[in-house]
């Protein structure tokens, strides 16, 4: 599959996409800089860089790997090339004050029911949210845990749920329906607050399956 | 310990008490009617059965295992009793239509953090929720789950988890403040999810510890 990475400069994009070209996906690399993707995508086997404009039309499923706070603005013009594809949101709406990480208040009810408002027609899927930035980066990293993966259709959800399962040490799991997309995302405001406290990088199984 | 549950008449309290009795804590079943209390505590070795009103004397720690649409009305008269003990919350606001299970919102942000307002004074942990009650009142079950406790207060956290350590199978886990239980209790609606979609019965596990 060809993948594209709607900013795919930053560690998480970057990372995933690493993850997904070592599984042997097409990766294309996506930033509001041209020459910023280009420069990122020399750095992994294959890839391409374009502008986030761009990645659409060159890709097969795309994956929203920016900040919340440029979220909007990144894909609401996208959403007419964006109809009909797989979008993998992997975004959190995170707040950090002096008590720690937490999960704000998000009116569409999770960022990526807002991917979903911001882009009728697209299919899309919420997972990935949870796995550390800095692990996909690590290329010694082992992974050791789940990705939740929620979504109101169920083929979107089956192929990012392969998606997951292609990345050593990933399980992808299909929990349900999108609007649990709130708890998938908020699980990183739990996990980075583990981490903390712990002095460890946490990851989730669930066990019984 | 003495722990005392409040609407420990159903299968969430009675489960949780009858593992901790077996844990060796001396356990006293509480519930709207004292006569309902005793007729539980009948099956549990040492149990006490007393109405709900009595629990907090006879105890060092109460657990509230009441269905959260009865939770306020069974805290409010019980704020006085209840300061300076520790108050584990096992309350889900779960909410069920025909697109599965899900999270409402709770003006105070959880159900746990509804609980502190109700008892100040009190120091209250959210811990428990997603542990199946079928699984607690079945003797046969055994447990590979972790229960994701957190709480402001560090002593009563601590409390939490070498309780939840106690139980066979299971391991207790701070992750971090309060404002945390929206996702820990909201986590329950996931597993009912899972556990629906894959026919079977899901726990969680951090990984990574």
């Amino acid at each position: 599959m060809r993948l594209g990475f709607l900013g795919g400069t930053g560690p998480q994009g970057r990372g995933l996409a690493q993850r997904l070209a070592a599984a042997g996906h097409e990766v294309v690399i996506g930033s509001r800089s041209a020459e910023r993707a280009a420069d990122v995508a020399a750095g992994l086997p294959g890839a391409r860089g374009l502008a986030n404009a761009d990645v659409p039309a060159a890709s097969d499923a795309v994956f929203v790997t920016v900040p919340y706070d440029g979220m909007a603005a990144t894909l609401t013009p996208l959403a007419a090339s964006l109809k009909g594809m797989l979008v993998i949101s992997c975004v959190n709406a995170l707040g950090f004050d002096a008590r720690g990480p937490f999960a704000p208040v998000v009116e569409a009810g999770s960022a990526a029911e807002e991917v979903a408002a911001l882009l009728p027609g697209a299919l899309v899927t919420c997972a990935f949210n949870s796995v550390s930035a800095s692990h996909l980066v690590d290329p010694d990293h082992v992974f050791d845990e789940d990705v939740w993966v929620c979504g109101d259709d169920d083929d979107a959800v089956r192929r990012t749920v392969a998606l997951a399962d292609a990345i050593d040490g990933m399980r992808g799991v299909a929990v349900g329906a999108l609007r649990l997309a709130a708890t998938v995302e908020a699980l990183t405001a739990v996990l980075i607050s583990v981490n903390k406290r712990h002095g460890v990088a946490a990851g989730v199984r669930l066990t019984g399956l």
